[in-house]
């Protein structure tokens, strides 16, 4: 992709409790590919979860923030999956890649 | 932090050769905690690594990238740790956290 672009940083730590987590985790995933402005998004967990979503520009970062069943994801991640987490809004200024 | 600062969000796919790769890894991050600028790293790997630097300005970034010691890292990343690997360099506008 090529830069400016914004991507969105959350890392976070998990409670013990997995009920319901899987499920709207996949959900999340699938509503935010269908986003005006995405355009990729990565994810890994060790002690913590990192997960970065790309984006065209802030507009799309906005709504994505605003979109009703991502407010009541985010509402049972505070009560429920999340111990602690951290949100960054990002422009990405430059990009290298290494390909095999 | 209070932004703005920057992040280096370095994503890989790993090769399956393992050896001298956890030794290079804790010798970089070591390394990368002395560096000046340097804020906090964040780790996590599933199918992909992230590993997200946070840096005080580009200058101190573009140090680090150039720190000899690194640089024969990154070397040796390329023959033989990693099968492909981007690197972002992105200025952190906003963050927002939340903590139980």
């Amino acid at each position: 992709m090529r830069p400016p672009y914004y991507a969105v940083i959350f890392t976070s730590v998990r409670t013990e409790i997995e009920e319901g987590y899987s499920e709207m985790a996949d959900l999340m995933l699938t509503l935010a590919q269908q986003q005006e402005g995405f355009l990729v998004i990565e994810s890994a967990r060790s002690e913590v979860g990192i997960t970065v979503s790309y984006w065209k520009d802030l507009e799309s970062i906005r709504k994505w923030k605003q979109n009703l069943d991502h407010l009541v994801a985010q509402q049972k991640g505070r009560e429920q999956w999340y111990s602690s987490y951290t949100t960054r809004i990002c422009l990405v200024e430059r990009e290298y890649s290494f390909e095999k």
